[in-house]
């Protein structure tokens, strides 16, 4: 099955062929999102698409799509619909957790106020699903991809939702970390794949497979995110430890207020309960120090290890063609560097 | 044609009878929306919903569909989707403009915060789809929903775009005010009339014509709204001239840009542009006297009628079968008194 990880010159390369893909949908975005336009939206828009981003949803619908006997350019539209919407949550969650940075650069709400971020990601919301419906298929397969659509994003809300109101809970537990990681993360990773089988004609038992396989890959994905926030400052202008700053419900937290000693969890439950700008950098370590001693960070690691071999197990159920692909690309998402 | 005012009795009678038809998909809503679930979501969108509302655009929805010839229970999801989208805008519409108060409740972000309040209406707008996608009608009809609410949520995003920018503009037309006006409401206002008539199976000649009759009611129905106004606090914590506070962009203010002397000019420009905490009530009625000097009050009524006609003459083209009852509507949503 091959265990194995990936090298770093295997990841950069399987990057390389993941947003060769992924940017088959560039044309399709221009047409869906005109630039230039005099509207105090696409300028917003292409300001926040145009910081990069891997392209690594689309790529996965697209792939999804030929894997299973499709015509991958029938799935373009349902491709660029995962990538807006990806894009518009990330404007909202940017104003959300009062992210100032991303990719280095300031974010929607930053520039152009909260206002405009608001109606900018509503506005992207809406040109998903315009895009799902431009999708050269039946009209039949158009009500499936919408419905597929539409669950996956009100789940991502619900988890959302969880994020947003376990900050700094003194009773967020690991069950309470895997279900909002799985509903916020998990069935959205999927998306793209789910709707590129939906236009390859997949029946329900092939589709039901592939969102156990996001149920595995997402969560993997979020703590990887979690442990990279104390190494990385994520394009967050260089800060590490944001997580910590908002006091953001990571698997890190939620096992530490379960195994830390009484007087380290309360310490713990001080410093994620701060507001940002009260957060010192000593506190940051402070944090990192009682996850070392909870052994939290283990944990992490291990959690992280297992949902990937059980992605790559929910993989073989799949009848996708080419499988090696696919096992890499899992291995890439789950253990993830950077 | 029936060109008399409603009387208040009148008013109040076909505001309970809308209601009444409004109210059939109270059910609807109850089931796609779950009350006391623990998901931080559904006591904020009830906390808004619970608070009234006039059931107006489901009502029109229902009473389009039946008038004709369609069987109206079928457009029910409809009619709750354009609902719930109403009052997603009003949840993201409060935080963008800084409304703490709507009928004299704190809005959902005042209440669950600003990040809350963008989440809910995320997920509104995707049960608003959801909504669409369930009704009883083939899968062509659920792609002729879906493309009649997309389109014209993204011409409402459109609207705002400008709403939110030409605050305090020194240079903001009439043109620019019914452009503005147009795509926020006058689309919108039509979206629960086209809804039922596509359920119905209407023809695009009747959407187009019914589109039409939007586009006349929207803008008189907003210009009602800009000179409420200065007369009622329209259940914002009773504060008048709370347009003028936050700068908003009204019919008095473009019209009064272009006719007013050139000191009146400046200072409404001043007044206009102060932060909504430093605007004072004599700034308030700096601004009314001003609009009174410059003919922009009376420009504005006459404006409304003129617009309340066009809908009158658009609504003979439309072949519902109960016209009286569409005409006395038509006088009740651009002659608004509160």
């Amino acid at each position: 099955m091959g265990q194995s990880s990936l090298s770093e010159g295997d990841r950069t390369e399987l990057a390389d062929r993941l947003r060769a893909e992924g940017n088959r949908i560039a044309l399709v975005l221009e047409e869906l999102l005109p630039r230039d336009e005099d509207d105090y939206i696409s300028e917003a828009i292409w300001h926040h698409m145009g910081t990069g981003g891997k392209r690594v949803r689309p790529a996965l619908c697209l792939l999804s799509c030929r894997s299973l006997g499709g015509d991958s350019s029938n799935a373009l539209y349902f491709a660029a619909a995962v990538e807006i919407i990806h894009n518009m949550f990330l404007v909202h969650d940017d104003l959300e957790d009062g992210d100032r940075v991303r990719r280095d650069e300031p974010t929607v709400w930053a520039k152009y106020g909260a206002g405009n971020a608001v109606n900018v990601g509503d506005y992207m919301h809406g040109k998903a699903h315009e895009a799902i419906l431009k999708s050269p298929v039946d009209d039949s397969t158009k009500v499936r991809l919408c419905e597929a659509f539409d669950d996956t994003y009100l789940l991502t809300c619900r988890g959302q939702a969880l994020d947003l109101n376990c900050r700094g809970s003194a009773d967020f537990t690991v069950d309470d970390y895997m279900e909002l990681v799985t509903l916020k993360t998990g069935h959205y990773l999927a998306l793209g794949m789910v709707g590129g089988a939906i236009v390859a004609g997949a029946d329900e038992v092939v589709i039901e497979d592939i969102k156990k396989l996001g149920r595995n890959m997402g969560p993997a994905f979020q703590i990887r995110d979690d442990l990279l926030d104390l190494t990385k400052g994520k394009g967050r202008g260089g800060v590490e430890g944001n997580d910590i700053r908002e006091g953001k419900p990571s698997i890190l937290y939620a096992h530490s207020l379960e195994h830390a000693s009484p007087e380290d969890k309360q310490r713990l439950i001080d410093i994620m309960g701060k507001d940002r700008q009260e957060t010192t950098d000593s506190d940051v370590q402070g944090a990192v120090d009682i996850w070392e001693r909870a052994g939290s960070l283990e944990y992490a690691h291990q959690t992280a290890e297992k949902l990937t071999r059980q992605a790559l197990e929910t993989l073989e159920e799949i009848p996708f063609e080419n499988k090696p692909y696919f096992r890499q690309i899992v291995r890439f998402m789950t253990e993830r560097t950077t």
